[in-house]
């Protein structure tokens, strides 16, 4: 028995699967009672995920379910809720089957959660060339589920955590040249970042008070102005902005001196002003075991922090680990606590 | 008896009197058995030391002494080399004495090792707002290092490296804006220093063919240029220009993952394109005994990785940690070696 098998199970993407998504989701299944892994069911082709088993030589049997059952069958089987689409993709060999399998196990994914199958959605990674090739028109995995998350009106704005167990970190612009990311920083950005971190803190994590920590931009966060200003002219007047709010935010405290060991006790998530200062000391300590978790939908949502790998899938070499704490933290902050 | 006591000694400079400097040579004098701390001299004012000892309450004898008597004097008392600058500072209150001593410090600390009187120079942490003060011209410290050092030319290019015994570093751009930094990164500047740092680790740590990899600027290091222009532009040609000339040089590689364990067992040293894209790693790994290292000097010169902490100086309370792991590390630079 699993810690949470009483509970609604978390729904697991199948990612593109010609990459290594099949193969940890099939070695986390095996995986599930050494590592406690909460009840979770496949939404893919339940005969492909049979036909990978064999072929990596693993002993899974697969259980094609609704569902609602798949909670109950986890411990014997794993348990995959067909999308009807047939894949015929070969390992590290994307095919015309893989951009509709992946995208319909999104959907079918996002669908389960609104409405109360899943507790949580896990994604495996996708190939975004692949998907472009196939018409897919959003810029990422993050923003084709915010697509499918909106209600009536606007999409909601999702925020990146890499989380790990020494430490959380958010960037607050992501995916931008460097140039870019400065250029676009606004103090507007940091306060609705922020806001949805302390947020998502206080009813995924149990945290009733979230100590937010914020980097500079700058070396040594522009000393007083000297090495720069948008510490001083953007960063500052939102830490005032949050704390006004009630929100425990302090800096812009120096980036080079806010991950080591003691610094990390005095925060529970540190927000970073562009994607290296954030990344660099999550994955420097927590390479194998960090998860993306994506706050501000309506919904958790979690994922391994590392793509596709189609150049050892299908060999049995892929590393579960980070899958693995995927589904374990998706489970944490989908169970209903008291806040600290 | 320490490692090196039949070499020359080292030179520590004594840096603001009012800071900790005093406090943590006091302490490496005291572990010098313990920590196997090759013979140094402090360049300062023997009867301030001698009462800065006293008021911490440790029992550190005071010689003042020459040079050449200094590896002598070391096993029974803290050779003191006077400059001829009294000392009237109390601890955390810098006051007129404090400049012209720091000052005076460095000057007989370069002349010494330039004359063969020491085998490479340490120095203490300086504040350069006192010294701004009292007309000092220099960016900082290491500025004016370089042009204590100059013969009839130039002034030598200094590159700044942080070491660990876990990772070494070194940022090609330094004490800039982010923004700056990234509008003076030229390809000759990263060339330029990737061959200081070459050369460094050849002559100064017996690696006969020196692995540096060298980061990106962009998040995935540009990601093929849909994430910035500057890694293919700027950064790949020096990458080339570094191999045609026999430089083991890797990269543009995304600094986010160059720093984990097994990343780093790959290299031996991390050129990255500005100042927290390196310091971030190696102070998150390292924080308490990273040495600042300046290479492309006519001498060794390392330095304790933290400022004057006026705040708990005369307390007891200072960490001589990485002084400890800085005069070391300089011993084992300034010792000759055959290349491995």
């Amino acid at each position: 028995m699993t810690a949470v098998s009483n509970n609604k199970p978390l729904a697991l993407t199948l990612g593109e699967p010609a990459g290594i998504g099949p193969d940890i989701a099939l070695a986390a299944w095996l995986g599930r009672a050494t590592s406690q892994i909460p009840a979770f069911y496949l939404l893919g082709d339940p005969a492909f995920l049979q036909a990978r088993a064999a072929a990596l030589g693993l002993d899974v049997p697969v259980a094609e379910v609704r569902p609602d059952q798949a909670a109950a069958a986890f411990a014997d089987a794993l348990p995959v809720v067909a999308t009807g689409h047939a894949v015929t993709a070969l390992p590290g060999r994307p095919d015309g089957s893989s951009a509709a399998a992946a995208i319909g196990s999104i959907r079918q994914a996002v669908a389960d959660v609104i409405a109360g199958r899943a507790a949580a959605v896990v994604t495996n990674p996708i190939a975004k060339s692949v998907l472009y090739q196939a018409g897919f028109k959003h810029p990422g995995h993050t923003e084709f589920l915010a697509e499918l998350a909106r209600g009536e009106g606007a999409a909601p704005q999702p925020v990146m955590m890499l989380w790990s167990p020494t430490l959380a970190v958010v960037p607050v612009t992501i995916h931008l040249p460097l140039r870019d990311a400065i250029a676009q920083l606004t103090t507007e950005l940091i306060v609705s970042t922020a806001r949805i971190v302390a947020s998502a803190l206080r009813r995924h994590m149990a945290i009733a008070q979230p100590r937010l920590a914020i980097s500079g931009l700058n070396p040594h966060a522009g000393e007083d102005g000297g090495l720069g200003s948008e510490d001083q002219a953007i960063i500052a007047p939102a830490i005032e902005m949050l704390r006004r709010d009630g929100i425990d935010a302090r800096g812009p405290l120096p980036a080079d001196t806010m991950f080591h060991e003691a610094a990390r006790q005095t925060y529970d998530c540190a927000l970073c002003m562009y994607h290296d200062q954030a990344l660099i000391p999550v994955k420097t300590l927590a390479f194998d075991n960090a998860v993306n978790v994506t706050l501000g939908l309506p919904f958790v949502r979690t994922s391994p922090d590392h793509g596709t790998a189609f150049d050892i899938a299908g060999s049995g070499r892929a590393n579960p680990s980070s899958l693995i704490e995927a589904l374990r933290l998706a489970a944490r902050m989908s169970t209903p606590t008291q806040p600290s």
